[in-house]
């Protein structure tokens, strides 16, 4: 229980859903933006959900965010993907970088389209390199259901650079009041993030919004 | 109803375990096999099972099946995927592929290894060309489960390269006794296919065998 979470890019649903759980569960967490105002109002928001907790979350700039953490959670629009991570890299040295971000390409969401590294989180790994482990997850979570406490009816598949890595994430996963599984190594990220597509036409196709999956075939206790 | 069935390389329990199912459902039934024998003792094999049916299996040369059918369906280890789909192209003109291959590079089947074209279904239709319809189906699926009749614990993502071809695949779907989901274009059989990796790394991290998944936050009825 150590570890200091940071949420970049932590201002959106997903960024405040997930560092809302974290907190909740006793984490040190700070969310992360562009412009620390906005990172502050982000982390207030969730203060005022949160009522008298331990550690109270507060927001940072990025930089400030990832060089601070043990392990940075990336939430950001596919499109800031690369430039993002680039800008981090230092500071990430010796860290965990847990990236959430799908490779969605506006406007057919619906159809599978990786960047040429293979998937999002392939090219993180690349653009890190190895003093920094990277693992891939949460890309399936609905984020209403985050902030409401409810049960999320969605397991997570976490895949990455080492085993280790996913074992610490897999705890995170936990503490988050979700299912998680170790889906292998990092090649396998392309199944959660393209999993997403999938989920997205599902909801269209059926007009709801939390279509999810389950593995099934082995004891969930 | 009026569909013929041509498992092509389907003497492997993949063929023959959907052949079970689809002839006990009243489909007219072919298994395809390299060498006839090999089909028609595969054929006499379901037909003993299968007991007493308005339309017995018969087995074929994989030529003569393709040849015949109305709908093939494709179960063969994928280093022999791009010879035989390019033997086959001319017998499937104006028919409907189901491409039920993944695309496994041993021993590292528990990494997801795409093929240059982006998955084994989008190398079928980029072998098959404009006149073939493409669907990628059934990678999931513990096919120790068809042949005994249970319920399959597992959903089936169908992809392709028509909605329409996807339809007429999801009614395959139920008739074998499953729950199929329209998971969009043909780009999307990446997920199925790179699944089955991870649910092979999750059967031998439990010592289990039919580990699968399932759609949720849907109404199932």
């Amino acid at each position: 229980m150590a570890e200091r979470i940071a949420l970049i890019g932590g201002t959106g649903k997903e960024g405040k859903g997930l560092a809302f759980r974290w907190a909740q569960a006793g984490y040190d967490v700070v969310i992360g933006s562009r412009q620390v105002e906005k990172a502050q109002i982000a982390a207030d928001e969730l203060n005022q959900l949160l009522g008298n907790i331990k550690n109270p979350v507060t927001g940072l700039q990025n930089l400030q965010a990832a060089d601070w953490c043990d392990i940075a959670v990336l939430t950001v629009p596919f499109a800031a993907h690369q430039a993002i991570l680039t800008e981090l890299k230092d500071c990430l040295n010796g860290k965990i970088l847990i990236d959430v971000t799908v490779p969605l390409v506006p406007p057919k969401v619906t159809k599978v389209q990786f960047p040429p590294a293979g998937s999002a989180a392939l090219e993180a790994r690349d653009i890190l390199g190895e003093g920094i482990q990277v693992v891939s997850a949460f890309q399936n979570i609905s984020y209403e259901r985050l902030m409401d406490e409810g049960d999320i009816e969605c397991d997570v598949l976490v895949t990455g650079t080492s085993k280790d890595a996913r074992k610490i994430v897999l705890a995170l996963v936990e503490k988050a009041g979700m299912v998680g599984w170790d889906a292998g190594p990092i090649e396998n990220s392309v199944v959660a993030e393209g999993m997403t597509s999938v989920l997205i036409g599902l909801n269209s196709q059926y007009g709801i919004h939390n279509a999810g999956i389950k593995i099934t075939g082995i004891n969930r206790e």
